[in-house]
């Protein structure tokens, strides 16, 4: 192509009146001639003055083209010598030869990790509807106040709640949540032990980066929450499922002979079936972790749902050799799209962890922290859980209720004395994957229990019915459909 | 200790009027003595009608105290026959010799990849005020719209803004970056490819995951940005940092004879020293990549805001071979505690990325999403973009003003013709990061080039400073005294 014909090339290409700009035209086609090879390197372009006089518009229409061009690497100007088209072919002499090739879709190029990562069990596509487990009733949020304390906040727009976090926190959010901890749940810690993160899965990620090598072994109950068993391996720790019976995980002197490196337990409502680990469960794992070195990571996810007395006192409180790491968030009291949660550590690792959030992470928020530490501080959080409590007290004995009606006096539950769910159990033969999938082909959610345990092979079947975000009056009819699913797919555990 | 001393033990520790609710201290103190053994197992306790006349106290008192101490396995009933103190001390026979101690203080119980994490220069403490590079002017967000749009949202409430995310980020915030980067940024991709995270963080986590194997080789800018370094690392790739000249990532035989897996690359606006990276790199690159299927992952941090021109086209829309991760982020455009940054990855991969992004992180903030969409759709966002870019052009030619007045016409700056910081050179043999710290002990923030190189030691001298948010009226003055800081450390680099 010669520089007449880099007019001419435009005068046939270009497109008026289709509504792009002429000069983002001209850049366009002049681009990708050059990136096409249709127009070579080392050509001259015309002078601006000519091409606008050829192509008919305005001069700035091309100088703004060729300018970007210019920016952008596409045309060099040599002075005094007028505006040439640059050499940026790639020198393929100097590429070395050609890896096997390999595509780019679906999952064939995941690394081994990613698609570990995507093996197992995840996260539900559904996350609102009856009976999905772990959801509070979004619907009785205080969403006034709420609203009101967050346009208190941006009236004032205080900039250093609007830039990076300092990798702790908000301050007043931090004693907010030690005041509570200290009293609702016997943690012994002050503020400064306390650092904020977006949920239970960065507070685990932290701590297994922190804390541990790849490669330590991690304990996991078994059944356990997906998430745990994901972050631990992804962080690159070893998890080692222990089973779980009706005092919590289960300290076996086989297992116990090496100690690994964590220990992650769910001690005041096992999750998902629901025990509470014995004191005397209790006490043996901190003294032994307290003997090996052992951190235990104690997930406190929904205790302060309690329905049958005040809740229990956390393992941290127990704790005398700072081995206890705790975590908790604000999904379940609050709501689950908030993503804040807690850790409490020892007061001595308090500032490496603080660092390595910041690090890891470059936190913030600090607009959404200051809103949730008045929402503490001015009585809404615990009047809203307080009035949960109630709520989901009544939700729980009208579920409990149907279950009896629609499968009889015999139906096996646990769990039910705390949390937003409870286990419903199925017969050894059943498929609870299965009855779960037909079940949601009728608009009712519900998680097989089978999918948490390391060996769904050899798993106990159920199914994990959430009932605090769904309405009395809707409960009994929509497990009667249930049951009738239940009943089609199998056989029901019976006492 | 018998049935009659735990009263008189209990009558001698109870504290009346100090304000503690005698069923609390019923309570604890008797789970205090049975935690530290004063109160042995198998002891039976007195009846709670007995005990509350002792006591002097109502049943009720006692009764509570009894019942938190039997939920918390303390206490155990036995039919007919009273309750007694439960047998729960741990059984050391069963516990295996112990593990040579350590402490739990400071780095000591850090593991390796933790301390390595904490041993490089990392986010600095102060992330407001004048020169603290990266920030924009937070006084200048519009918050009032802002604030108008929440209120709109939190009045509706909708549960499905409340509950855990899907993995992708609210449809229509996806919509309105899709729009935005197509036309602003000219990079190709439809709203199903872009993913929001909490950062760029996040997303480099993601990639490296998903995308890389334990020790792959992840190239990397030198100097870089001290998160990508960390991110990286801690997912376990090993970073190589390849160095960089006035053409962005020097591209050498050498190096290019072994494909890395990742390389990671600035190129609108290197970072931290601020050249573009050359088409004919680009070029270089992407036909390199392709070749090897070596993922480029483009951070695009700030290119919003160039003052020489609009902005450049993204590396991403020259690629054909779906090669390119684009990384975005709102923090400099909006402000950094907001945590909003997104991915747009190869249409073939989004899938996995959106399942990955939920099993990791377990996503939210449905209700930002929402806000931060209509902020965008309404023309906030680009308004806000254009207002700033005139604002911060003012304050660069402010600053390079008082750059020249204070250190002379030699003074060497680089990185001025975009995003939101400069770098002044000093020279060689100066000690960047002592004079940094003596300007933060006056109160001005910068921060030391050198640090962001993988050798401090042979790196280049220099100082980075943000002048985005710093009034234009105070910028000489503050200057000033940093240049009085400057020529006390040491020599000025000059042209």
């Amino acid at each position: 192509m010669s520089e007449v014909s880099i007019s001419d090339y435009l005068q046939t290409h270009l497109k008026r009146g289709d509504g792009q700009p002429m000069n983002r035209q001209i850049y366009q086609l002049l681009r990708d001639g050059i990136l096409g090879g249709a127009i070579g390197a080392g050509l001259r372009v015309p002078p601006s003055r000519a091409l606008a006089a050829d192509l008919a518009v305005s001069r700035n229409t091309v100088t703004y083209a060729y300018e970007q061009l210019g920016a952008e690497g596409y045309l060099e100007a040599r002075t005094g010598d007028g505006t040439y088209v640059a050499n940026t072919e790639p020198d393929m002499a100097r590429l070395p030869a050609e890896r096997e090739a390999a595509g780019t879709d679906g999952q064939a190029v995941l690394s081994g990790r990613g698609s570990r990562l995507l093996s197992g069990i995840g996260a539900s596509a559904m996350q609102w509807g009856a009976f999905m487990p772990g959801i509070p009733d979004l619907t009785r949020f205080p969403h006034e106040a709420w609203s009101k304390l967050q346009q208190r906040h941006w009236r004032r727009a205080d900039p250093r709640l609007l830039t990076y976090g300092d990798g702790a926190g908000y301050r007043p959010l931090r004693e907010a949540i030690a005041n509570h901890l200290r009293t609702a749940r016997s943690v012994n810690c002050s503020p400064d032990q306390v650092i904020i993160t977006t949920g239970t899965h960065q507070s685990i990620q932290l701590v297994s980066t922190l804390l541990g090598e790849r490669g330590d072994a991690a304990w996991i109950e078994d059944p356990c929450y997906w998430g745990t068993r994901n972050v631990i391996r992804s962080s690159g720790l070893e998890p080692q499922a222990i089973p779980v019976d009706g005092e919590g995980m289960r300290l076996e002197e086989e297992a116990m002979r090496t100690p690994p490196r964590f220990i992650f337990v769910t001690p005041s409502h096992q999750y998902p079936l629901g025990p509470v680990m014995s004191l005397a469960r209790r006490r043996l794992l901190l003294e032994y972790a307290a003997r090996h070195q052992v951190w235990i990571i104690e997930d406190d996810y929904d205790s302060e749902f309690r329905y049958t007395g005040p809740p229990l006192a956390s393992l941290q409180g127990l704790d005398q050799a700072d081995r206890v790491i705790y975590l908790g968030t604000f999904s379940k009291t609050l709501f689950p799209g908030l993503r804040i949660g807690f850790m409490v550590v020892p007061a001595g690792l308090a500032p490496s962890f603080v660092r390595a959030n910041s690090e890891m992470y470059r936190d913030g928020q600090g607009f959404l922290h200051a809103v949730l530490a008045d929402f503490i501080q001015e009585g809404h959080f615990s009047s809203h859980v307080r009035r949960m409590r109630q709520l989901y007290a009544q939700r729980l004995r009208c579920l409990q209720g149907a279950i009896r009606h629609h499968l009889g006096g015999d139906a096996v539950t646990s769990g039910g004395d705390a949390g937003l769910h409870l286990v419903l159990g199925l017969d050894d033969g059943a498929d609870d994957v299965r009855i779960s999938e037909a079940a949601a082909a009728e608009q009712i959610l519900t998680r097989p229990l089978s999918a948490y345990y390391a060996d769904p092979g050899t798993a106990r079947k159920g199914l994990m019915l959430g009932y605090a975000a769904v309405p009395e009056e809707q409960i009994d009819t929509l497990f009667k459909a249930l049951a009738r699913v239940i009943r089609r797919g199998g056989g029901l555990a019976t006492a």
